[in-house]
């Protein structure tokens, strides 16, 4: 694909700073970029790097300067990157139709403008909407049904009876509605609780690979619109995620917690069953959350407490020898003091 | 499905207080049971949830008392709830037979009591007993012996020589028996230790959702009786879990170590190799755990102590930034002190 | 397999103390071995288990001594029983040559002399070279490349575009190429950002059960040669891996973070995006990696710091309630001597 500098930002609404009959053919990464690319700067941190770019243009944010620099000015150079990126590289699953080497159980409705690959398998009940891609080794459930342009790549698992919204990704390796973990009597008869409930996925969620999202024992695992969620992630059943909130890799929440709306959460947390997290909460990384988290709040650690004072906490953690030394200084010091002054008292 | 009030209490051995004509069609949560539904209350705090419920009736604890409601007491109304489910919902597989579009190797035997989807990959000297589900895009290697009603669910994978015993339950992306991680000259020259010991999973396993069991690097890694384990976990070569243990999502468990019966793991749990934890062990969740630990202890924390004692470091912990400034006014003070004594004595 | 103790000891470059006509046929962890097994002690720890074996013979390291028994003496116990391995267990896939119940799209090269499992699904534009072995259940994208001998398990997905370089070994459930977790806009609109770059991963890597590694957003994520990861890892994208780094199991490592040659990661470790990690880096199990770290260095803790400084902060950690009671009976002490010396100075 070729485009000039000038109809690219047209594309994005920005404003070109040099020539803008440049021709870019390709999108590519400040440090690789050459002649013919455009790149990006997302950050003023990465201002340095525009110096020694060869590529031909580069997308920035408000006010930068760059004498002899080819630059388009938009609001969010990311967000313009990614558009220019579909745009570039439109995604091609290189299959239409429905395969006759799927297996279609009777009594699945496969639109026919969906597509089907070989190897896939779908169960009697199922619904797939127009445009959907079924990759190989993708089995779904009975009863499931899947809504319109969502990509289900391969090997993923859905379990009966769950719902599938529109334009969801679900990754390889990715399992949806399997059992959740209830047991009576743990640790002694085990006595399995069966899960009857089921997943529900809205629309535009994303889902990373070998992710699992375990149906409920009863009503519904909820995962709202235009959630992400990143690779090898645990959503335990009856978790309820609200819309627009990140979940980062190897997070895991247990059973019927419920996060508001775009609260985001950093890579390995672990959260408690049973807990509230309120709208637009941050959770830092490997924090581990045991308790309600009202919305608005930036928390971290293990247990965890507001962001703040973990700055606070961590700061004192790493000066902890030094807090020892001194101490123990202290108490010789006092002692010190205390039998000076005993004696002065006596002999006084 | 209808039954009376009266039929479900004989069935679970519980007394009914109220109407036993009453009719149960459906088992829901309290919050969402309406008229015709059952619903539970397992702990004692859920007690003001019973009086907003819409549901016919209620499986209640002993002792419990709620006016115009209709109860069903039983010893534990979880566990009953867990029958009940049982009968309500049976496990539909929805397939019978052995599926001529299996692909399943000379020299296999599969009982013609068993069930094998298509789609599912069966190799020489496989043995399948009745009742055994097999699911598509399973892949069961060679010589792997599965038994009498085990549910393998859709694109698990078993690596060869593998023992599965009864009524087990893997679930979809588990991998059983793929190669221990060993390696001689670690970082260095990373040569490859060869894996030719096997898994052996007792009866009554269930393993959920992308767990990994690694095969052993000799002899056995071993899943004792009545194990159960969540989503994400990963369990090292060599490793044992004695029977009726319990193991939370994304556990890891490192190479040889032993587990006794009835250990409880909490989410996310680390494990050093090596390693011996007694019977009734219980860990809390996240706690990284580097030394044995004797039957029947509570432990918690990173690494772990008792669970006693880790409440007071971690009480300690949280007022650090207090303890630092009161150090470092008691410094200041016994300056102070000691100046003044000094000057007094000088004085003297 | 029979070989004699001598003839095994010239394999292994080894000499024989005692009987070198003995034969073995088998080779077995020292507590399991009986007559006719050979052994090993890969640390002089287990010194005392070589007077209670039944093994016919013992592979020790130099300057053992033990009454009584045959012993081969090598440099290096462990990669000598690991190459013994290799050759009284080889690995055997059961499977030769290129099933035609594969699915394998017009235009990709695939070796004559690779073997392709029935189930295996191959795409456009795939080059799949000599003793390469792909199992059922696999998915190749379009235009990747496997190079010779390199073995593909069970329910393995590759993603378009990616290249595996020789020798390469992917476990079953292993994802390789899905996108990159990248949202502009991230809590709010979420817009994706395409991910277009590819994974490479060099010769001689092994990748264990379910891990995941991510594309680039441009460029490449990189997998340099012999690296060794462990099961249930997330590789995030952009990522670079250095040659013959160790990366064990539920690690998790954040996007365009670089690790140099020979690091070694321990269990759970979680890191930060955008950082560098030296050669011959040391992580400990657990910790969490937030910023960079020099060659050479042996770091631990939560956030990490030196382990040297990890041990005197964690025994501090520990003692914390005992240095809270000194710090509180100080300060009474400290309050006393001051009223003593208020007094004593008003009195004089």
């Amino acid at each position: 694909m070729e485009m000039t500098l000038k109809e690219i930002a047209r594309i994005l609404d920005g404003t070109v700073i040099g020539r803008d009959d440049v021709i870019i053919k390709n999108i590519m990464s400040i440090e690789e970029a050459n002649e013919g690319d455009l790149t990006f700067i997302a950050n003023k941190k990465y201002l340095k790097k525009m110096k020694l770019t060869q590529a031909s243009a580069i997308l920035v944010p408000p006010q930068t300067v760059a004498e002899g620099k080819n630059l388009i000015i938009v609001a969010d150079p990311y967000a313009s990157m990614g558009k220019l990126l579909m745009i570039f590289f439109p995604v091609e699953h290189g299959h239409k139709g429905i395969s006759k080497d799927a297996y279609i159980e009777d009594g699945a409705i496969v639109s026919p403008e969906a597509h089907v690959f070989p190897k896939a398998f779908i169960r009697h009940g199922v619904k797939i909407d127009k445009g959907a891609v079924i990759y190989p080794g993708v089995y779904i459930g009975h009863n499931v049904a899947v809504g319109e342009n969502s990509i289900i790549y391969a090997n993923v698992t859905v379990y009966h009876s769950c719902i599938i919204g529109k334009r969801v990704i679900l990754h390889a390796g990715v399992v949806v509605g399997a059992d959740g973990f209830g047991f009576a009597n743990p640790g002694k008869e085990n006595n399995k609780i069966p899960q009857v409930g089921f997943v529900q996925i809205d629309d535009d969620v994303e889902i990373g690979a070998n992710s699992a999202i375990d149906r409920a024992t009863m009503g519904k695992t909820w995962i709202q619109r235009n959630v992400k969620i990143d690779n090898l992630v645990q959503i335990a059943h009856n978790v309820v995620i609200g819309e627009n909130s990140i979940i980062t890799s190897q997070v895991g929440i247990s059973g019927s917690t419920k996060l508001g709306k775009s609260v985001i959460v950093g890579g390995q947390v672990g959260m408690a069953g049973h807990i509230k997290i309120g709208d637009n909460v941050m959770i830092a990384a490997t924090a581990s959350i045991h308790k309600n988290i009202k919305s608005g709040q930036i928390v971290a650690g293990s247990p965890h407490t507001s962001h703040k004072e973990w700055l606070k906490i961590e700061a004192c953690r790493l000066r902890l020898p030094r807090m020892r030394a001194t101490l123990e200084e202290l108490v010789k010091k006092v002692e010190y003091l205390q039998e000076k002054i005993n004696k002065s008292s006596s002999e006084g």
